[in-house]
């Protein structure tokens, strides 16, 4: 097979400048200028956090031996199964859906299996709602269905619950033979999930210690489902290596990840943009949009600084879909409250393509379409929105992808949890942990019963107002 | 058929009272009370409004007619398609979506024809990505598809170009018959797209001169694809009836459209709070989150009021979904910026129930889940997800759905047009229009060449800014 040339992804900060958009909302090159010391300082601790191996999503390109094994498991399996389901939430289900439907038929489940050149259909389940758990069990036979739960400790409600339910319906259909239809994907030694796979038998995979959940795409979690689905995994990890080495340096006039952070982080604190708006212009990449919505939210979302000072910190990431929120979003985001920045996804060329025949010449709201094609229609309507919202003075910028291929998503995968580790830098937060999302747990907890929580019940109750005058 | 109970759907409000979460982020009784004035004369406004017949959304609940006349063309159709395919953008979609998703099954067109009840498989198509356009046609047969081609003036781009595709497909595939393949959804006796209908001899269906595209789910809009899928659309209306009924006083203690208006003005506009967060613990209601995205950013998202002064009014909707994004936002919302009031939507009882077995009785992290169901579990995650966030003192209400019924939809889809209508007249804004949305537009035609735009092509070109130096 011939090599294809990979091109690299694109980001054109243009729109984002006090030259395009004023002063007040854009930001001058001396703004950007004054970050290059702080950049080189804060590039040191990344790349000392890389070398220490602290933190390990910057190596994750680099795993020929994790690709062909991965690689053998899905010639080795995905023949003996209609469905492949994930079982994990968080960060072990947005990266799966990213990708499918990044590098997938748009309605790739409802291909027959022909058309999916072999693959299982795919499935993943990041919820407890029993209405969608249930009806997930209406169109899937579990005697065909190979489940991949992700947990890195085990001790997740939602998979795990989901797991005790499927593991029950398995033994029932298969006896035997059930434990060969899950696969799990956690910790190497450490938690329960790891001590079930001992006993029950499973096939396994690891999510590496250095690894956390936002940041665990290109490990088992996000690669064992998108190589089931038939995506090419190791142009994925070689896009994703491509990016690692453009953001090797620190120069902000080269590295995209750096200067991103960089923008998003003035526009955040200094020019009042508390959101930041993903808004591909590609279905295929909405989700990706969404992937994104985790992992800038949780990275940057903070209570403490690493002092420990309160600084509530953190922009909201919000994902839209062009041309669909233009008519929808796009009347808010030029007119009201001057509150966001926006990153535009565009794809130089879509992999299929749409004519529009030429029919009623004579009405002029219909004859300009005819000869041209959606793929115009959708390129006009994305300049369209930056022309606009530049005028608007808006701050925007746009990351085009060449292609969307395995190649390109890695690209931009990669840059993203760069920039991402970077902004927790210029933030002086730590963009690994997630020290919020306990005290939601712990209610929980407590109200189903959990042992070494329960005493704690009539607390959490009492912290449930009922006031019926404020119930309508 | 014995008449069901239909219960009325729930707004507690207690969790955004300064009682709750401290006079800084909450609203005090004496901050609502000073409201009550206002309310009456922004109530005041709406009933005219609505009498002189100028704003339509309000009477939509009482159309036996026209729910007979769907019914019956459902019962005429649904047997001879196999698809029904809505080419429809915005307003013209999200209804759509929201109720299908909402009212059927999570894996619907992965159902047989039995399973569906005889119903054909539905889409909706509000995008022209061409790969996500091209993926439609691999996966239905034209011979065996309806298509509901929505729109008000005939003159939008989106479903008019998917349009001229699919007409050109049916006529090369069934010549004459072509037309019986496409019913028009689109203005009484205005517009191009009543044009082609006449000369083409489609089918169609009329959406009321007073009634916007995002106030449009129950017109023929939304509800002839909810008929074709099967959904009970008497019960939708007749929960929005229910609706219209609670809110027709202004009593801000009895209203809960009102007060709902009122507590989110108070919170953009006094407390901070930019962003309006809804975030359903339902897979099926959160694309009604979708839709409520568009009602609330669309509505209130202006530049100038109605006196036309300039004021960048609006309120950012944010969609979430409970509990998949408990992690994923959750961190940011409840340590990041106190920039939110949240809308968490709960279902009192789930239309199925999924047990937890009990196994893994030896470890304490599994064994409470044992003897559970899903249903406890999404319950007590919501609880515990209400209690984090009002101990971060961040204003949070609950809108609690007794069923996921068509009634209760219903009820809950009229609620928020009635309070997005009554916020337009606190913003002192226009909820009905939107401006914002021609800049974009406007480019979009210049870039491709239609009539009497092609000349500022130029112009246009040259607002394209290229600047190397920016674009990594």
């Amino acid at each position: 097979m011939a090599k294809k040339k990979n091109e690299a992804i694109r980001v054109d900060f243009n729109n984002v400048t006090a030259a395009a958009v004023g002063k007040k909302d854009g930001i001058s090159p001396a703004e950007i200028k004054a970050f290059e010391k702080r950049a080189a300082a804060c590039h040191k601790k990344c790349v000392a956090e890389r070398k220490s191996g602290e933190i390990g999503f910057y190596d994750l390109p680099y795993q020929k031996a994790l690709v062909n094994d991965i690689k053998g498991t899905v010639r080795e399996l995905k023949d003996r199964f209609e469905n492949f389901v994930v079982l994990g939430i968080g960060g072990s289900a947005l990266g799966n859906i990213a990708l499918q439907a990044a590098l997938n038929h748009p309605f790739y489940n409802l291909l027959d299996r022909k058309e999916r050149r072999g693959y299982p259909r795919i499935f993943v389940m990041d919820n407890v709602d029993p209405a969608y758990f249930a009806g997930l069990l209406d169109v899937i036979d579990p005697k065909k269905t190979l489940f991949n739960l992700i947990s890195k400790s085990g001790g997740t409600a939602e998979p795990m619950s989901q797991y005790m339910v499927v593991r029950e319906i398995l033994r029932r259909k298969l006896g035997k033979k059930a434990p060969g239809h899950i696969i799990a994907t956690t910790d190497r030694e450490k938690g329960l999930l790891r001590e079930i796979v001992g006993r029950e038998g499973f096939e396994s995979f690891v999510i590496p210690d250095n690894v956390g959940g936002r940041f665990s795409v290109m490990t088992p979690v996000g690669l064992l489902s998108a190589a089931m689905g038939g995506i090419d995994i190791e142009e994925l990890l070689a896009g994703a290596a491509a990016m690692d080495k453009r953001c090797s340096r620190p120069d902000l006039k080269k590295n995209p990840a750096y200067l991103n952070a960089v923008v998003h982080y003035i526009a955040d604190t200094k020019k009042g943009k508390v959101m930041s708006v993903m808004m591909p212009y590609s279905n295929a990449l909405y989700l990706v949009a969404d992937w994104y919505r985790q992992l800038w939210a949780e990275s940057l979302g903070k209570k403490c600084d690493v002092r420990g000072k309160v600084v509530h910190a953190g922009q909201t990431p919000v994902k839209a879909l062009g041309a669909t929120d233009q008519h929808s979003q796009m009347q808010l985001y030029t007119e009201g409250p001057n509150d966001k920045i926006f990153t535009l996804v565009a794809v130089r060329k879509f992999p299929r393509e749409v004519k529009i025949p030429k029919t009623y010449k004579k009405y002029d709201a219909l004859e300009y379409l005819g000869g041209k094609t959606m793929n115009m229609l959708i390129e006009a309507e994305r300049i369209g929105s930056t022309l606009a919202l530049t005028a608007a003075r808006r701050p925007n910028l746009t990351v085009t992808l060449p292609e969307i291929t395995p190649h390109a998503v890695g690209q931009m995968l990669q840059m993203y949890e760069i920039q991402t580790a970077f902004a927790g830098k210029l933030y002086g937060i730590n963009p690994f942990d997630q020290p919020g999302v306990e005290a939601g747990k712990i209610a929980a907890f407590t109200l189903m019963g959990r042992k070494g929580y329960a005493k704690k019940r009539r607390g959490v109750l009492s912290r449930i107002k009922k006031n019926a005058r404020y119930i309508l």
